[in-house]
Formats: C-alpha cells, sequence, structure tokens
C-alpha cells in the first residue's frame, strides 16, 4: 500500500510499505478515506534529524472498517470511523477518566509498528477504545468538520474546557492557527461573552470572527498585553488559551490572564520551562492543558458537527490526493495553507 | 509603641516606633494580643540587603479593637478580631471572587505606612473587608489554633482546594513545615483516602502523622519520587502540595503527580521559572495555587477550630513575648523551633 513517511526535515514521501493487516484479537483494520495534515506534523518537519528509516506520519484519519480482530465488538466490516489522535484501551483508570492520551496500554499512530492517518489503510490497536462509529457516509458534506473532530477541534474544546471557559466570561485565544481558530469555536461554544483572537493573519483570523472571535489583537509580545488589557477594563482575561506552544505565545498567554484566571496550553510546548513561576504564583493562575482526550470529546462534539452547529472543517483550505502529501506539508511550513485536508 | 524591625538579613529588631493611629475612615487599630513569625519571614531574614530604615514585620496577629473610623460598620471597640496576612477592601472584583490577595485595593502589612504585626498595635485599613470578629476572650486556650487561621492554616487550606483534594483521592504534602503540617490537616478535613508527608525532621513529621499523615517520605529528590510512586501503585499521586517554594521541592511536586492530577503551589516560590513544562503538559497536569484568600476561608474553618475538629497550632512549638522576637526568628532559622507565637 502507499503511505506517508518523513526522512528528516523539509523531506517527506509517499511510498510503497507492506500492506497493514490485523495483529491482535482487538484490532481493526481501516481503509483510510480522508486525512489531515496537522500543525505538530510540521514541528518534525521543520527540525527531524535525517533517518534512514523514516517515520509514517498522520494521526488525524477517518476511514471504513475493512476486517476487525475477533474481540471487536463496537464495530464491524463497512463502518465509517474516526480515529482520536491517540489510540486507548478504553478500560484503564486514566482511559475511565476520559484522559486517554494518558492510556496505560495506548499509543501514536506511526510508532512501534502501527502505520500512519497518512496512507491507504491503518491497523488501529484496541480499536474498540480508540476509534469511533460515525453515522454517515463517506461522502457526506460534512466530512471536514467531522474530520477536525480527530484533533484540532477537540483540542480547541479541550484549551476551553481546561482553561474553565463559562457563560459570561472572557476568554482570549493565542494563535490563528487550526486549533487557535477551533478554540474561538469551543469559547464560544461554552458561553464565552468576549473571545479575543491573537493572530496577525487576516485571512485566518477572519475565518476567526466568522466563528465568533468578538476581537482580533494583531500585535504581539508586550503591545499585545497591552491591548488585551485595554479590551479588558485593565484586568486581563479570565481565561487564555494558548494554541501555539512557542516561547512568546506561553509568555503572552500568561501575561493577559487576570487573577484568580486560567491558562490553558494545548499547542506542544517548544521550550522545557514555563517562564514568570512567581507573578503567576502571585495571581493565583492556574496553568492547565495538554493533548486532548478527543476519544472522550467526539461522541460529545458529534451532535454539534452533524445538526449544523459549528462547522470547524472550515480550517480545512486546500484539499490534495494522497499523493500531493509532500507538498501539502510545504504549503502549511510556508504559511500558504492553513491546513490541508487528504482524500485518500 | 513597641514595633519589629529588620534591617537587613539576620538583623531583627525590636524598636519603638510612632505609636499606631487611624488614619482613613475606613480604618481599625487594633492592639495585638498575639502574633506569629512566619515560614517567609525567613525570606528577608535570609536574604535582605542591609536598609537604613528597616523593614516593619509582621503579617499574622490576633488582637482587641482598640478604635474605629467613622466608616467602619462590622466591628466595635472591645471586639476580639484575627487579621488576615494581607488587608482588602471586600467590594472589588476579586474580593467578591473570594481572592483577597489580589484586592485592586489592598496591601500588606509593613508595607506603604501599614503597621507589621509583630508589634503592640497596628492601624488595619479596610477594617470591614479585612478583620473577622472572633466569638472568643483573648486568654482562649484555642488561641494558637486561631491564630494559625491568618496564615498557615488557611494556606494548608488553599493548597489542598487548589489541588482539587476530594474524598477518596491520594494527596502529597512536600515539606513539614507549619504550612505542609496544615496542609495534612487539610486534606484529611476534605477527605483525602491517602496523605503522604515527604519531610525529614521526624518531630515534625510526628505532628503531621498526628494529624493524620497516612505515610512519612523522608527521602528527597529521585529516591523520593521512587518512593511516593511505589506507595500509589506506580501511578503517582493525584494531588501534589508544594508547601515549600524552593527549586528541589517543586521539581519533586511535579513528578510525583499523576496524569490528569495536579499541583498545587503555596509556598512562595524562589525560582522565576517552572521546569519539566513539557512533561507535565504531556501528562495534563494542572498547576494551580499562590497567596491563600485567608479572609474568605476564615469563616470557613472557624467552626472547626472552635468545635475541636481541627488543631492546626499545634504547629506553635515555642511561645514568646515581644522582646523575644528576634531570638524567634534565628531559632526558626535555625530549625530549633517550628514556629514561634508571640505573646505580647
Amino acid at each position: 500500500m502507499r503511505a506517508t513517511l518523513m526522512y528528516g526535515a523539509g523531506n517527506v514521501r509517499v511510498e510503497n510499505v507492506p500492506d497493514a493487516g490485523l495483529v491482535e484479537s482487538r484490532d481493526a483494520l481501516v481503509r483510510v478515506t480522508h486525512a489531515g495534515i496537522c500543525g505538530s506534523d510540521l514541528w518534525p518537519y521543520k527540525s527531524m534529524e535525517p533517518s534512514y528509516e523514516g517515520r509514517r506520519m498522520g494521526h488525524e484519519f477517518i476511514g471504513v472498517v475493512e476486517e476487525t480482530g475477533a474481540d471487536v465488538v463496537t464495530m464491524k466490516s463497512g463502518d465509517l470511523v474516526i480515529a482520536p489522535f491517540v489510540w486507548s484501551d478504553g478500560t484503564c483508570i486514566f482511559c475511565r477518566r476520559g484522559l486517554q492520551p494518558s492510556c496505560l496500554h495506548g499509543g501514536r499512530y506511526g510508532f512501534d509498528g502501527v502505520d500512519g492517518g497518512q496512507g491507504e489503510a491503518v491497523r488501529v490497536p484496541r480499536a474498540d477504545g480508540t476509534l469511533v462509529v460515525l453515522p454517515v457516509e463517506p461522502d457526506d458534506k460534512r466530512m471536514p468538520s467531522l474530520l477536525a473532530l480527530s484533533d484540532v477541534m477537540s483540542t480547541g474544546h479541550h484549551a476551553a474546557l481546561s482553561a474553565k471557559v463559562e457563560p459570561g466570561k472572557s476568554v482570549a485565544v493565542v494563535g490563528d492557527g487550526a486549533v487557535g481558530l477551533c478554540a474561538v469555536i469551543a469559547a464560544k461554544r461554552l458561553g464565552a461573552e468576549q473571545v479575543i483572537l491573537l493572530g496577525r493573519n487576516s485571512d485566518r483570523t477572519a475565518i476567526g470572527v466568522g466563528f465568533g472571535a468578538t476581537e482580533v489583537v494583531s500585535e504581539r509580545g508586550e503591545e499585545a498585553v497591552e491591548r488585551v488589557r485595554e479590551l479588558t477594563g485593565g484586568l486581563g482575561v479570565d481565561c487564555a488559551l494558548e494554541c501555539v506552544g512557542l516561547e512568546q505565545s506561553t509568555e503572552t498567554a500568561l501575561k493577559i490572564v487576570r487573577p484568580g484566571g486560567a491558562v490553558a496550553r494545548v499547542g506542544v510546548p517548544q521550550e522545557h520551562t514555563l517562564p514568570h513561576a512567581f507573578e503567576w504564583f502571585m495571581d493565583n493562575v492556574t496553568v492547565s492543558g495538554g493533548p486532548a482526550p478527543a476519544r472522550a470529546y467526539i461522541p460529545e462534539l458529534l451532535p454539534d458537527v452533524l445538526e449544523g452547529r459549528i462547522d470547524p472543517g472550515r480550517v480545512f483550505d486546500r484539499t490534495g490526493s494522497l499523493d500531493e502529501v509532500p507538498d501539502g506539508y510545504r504549503a502549511m511550513n510556508d504559511r500558504e495553507a492553513l491546513k490541508v485536508l487528504i482524500e485518500v
């Protein structure tokens, strides 16, 4: 079958690999119909050390179940399923608490002999604990929004929940990438009164305004902090949603939150320390967040997508075939495309 | 009147100062009967730059109201009152949310012309928003436990609340100082099933066991982390209460918490960055805490002290007069005394 491999920074290829097939009794073999390229795929695209074997890529996908192991009970051949961005057993202490990314027996696509999502097929381990059956056909026009649930929309929702967004609160979303824009949807959905979107790309912030952002702040650094304070009566926001992961964006998030407020980090942190640890202590600020339990959120968010109340699929601004994956990485890295959807 | 001043590291004196007196209509003049020396007083005791004017000290006290300004309505002369460790207006947005240390018009004792608590009298600004009337006489035998509410017991409670301690959860308290020991009381009071106390001083950890600690870990660093993991089935604790503020104790707290758990910091941080920011992101760990809103907690904790359900006053293991304050600092700094109560 064909699948995407990364051999180092800037070096992505679609190649022939061994066909995916069942290995364990709880596996499902999924024929991929739609896959996404994720902002987090760009971190190795920028920095990965050259590798002879390469690394299988992709963790956002929807597909049709082709075959199931003997112990799989919640799906059958022919079902359309969506994969959260990590696989999980669904039964361990963390899965039962709705924290599937910390599953004691779970893992990541593209690692440890598990296929990546940017390919023709994936063997999904622990299928019952991982996949969610979708009640639509593969050619459904809502497919981009459904695919967004596998990662970016669930991640935006996680940011909003972790930062305790509630009706009437003021929220800032730091970052106008796909996750930041989905965080705008999530904040609005949970009743935020004010949603300030911090971003510099006017095409993207325009999507954010369409999603419900009440103000856009295009300044950076101290100027952005000043501007958010002006917009919040000098107090700062109740909730800051950090959707980038870089040092400056994290610093901004920590500085724009008011005493007693919360910062949620969902951008994968590129630094190993968190700054201003004395200042946000003095302000009783809470810092939370991490990888989103998409498996827990998909059933919760699905009705809103199916009934048209949210439309996160608008973050996909380019569609391509599997062979166009390498150019999709390039386009996203050059900020020519916001997010690329692959029709396999 | 006599009051305590610090003139630099290791240099504490009790001297004559101008008598305290009303300045504003919302002030109360309080004749101090009992004061505490706080672990946080030891930070300047270790490091303060020499100062010609000196700094007025003390922020834990109980006393009798001598005189009130025209706008004070919740207390009268002769009332016994307890002061939370900061003063606050009680009406701003943060006070209304129960976050008095962030009061927009509040401040600290010993700064900006406000007296310190380790002296004969204190002018307390915004008395209605700050002081709590105690329904006992100054010679009540529960006085040490009542005084503990002004800071250390409220701070321990804040740690437990911030780390979301709930019935059945496993908790670790990092630090066997007065705050750590009070955090043990608080964790137990909120229903924690397991309370692991990390500390090396056997006299202090014995008090902690008396307060309800289920296990004591005397190891430090990686060994302490290992030991806590052993005691929690390899998972780590749900809640880690950081009650020291040093780099190593903070690192330990971050490493002993399980995925989805929470670290509450209440020890004043001596570092400006927080380590392992990638690791606790991946584990969806929440970090919260800060200065405790003692003003909000005193009314909540008071019945438990008055009815004998908690006895945080046991952290005071030495009593002295006002003239003995300098030796009290020395004794606490030398770890000869755990916490000193001053009878003024």
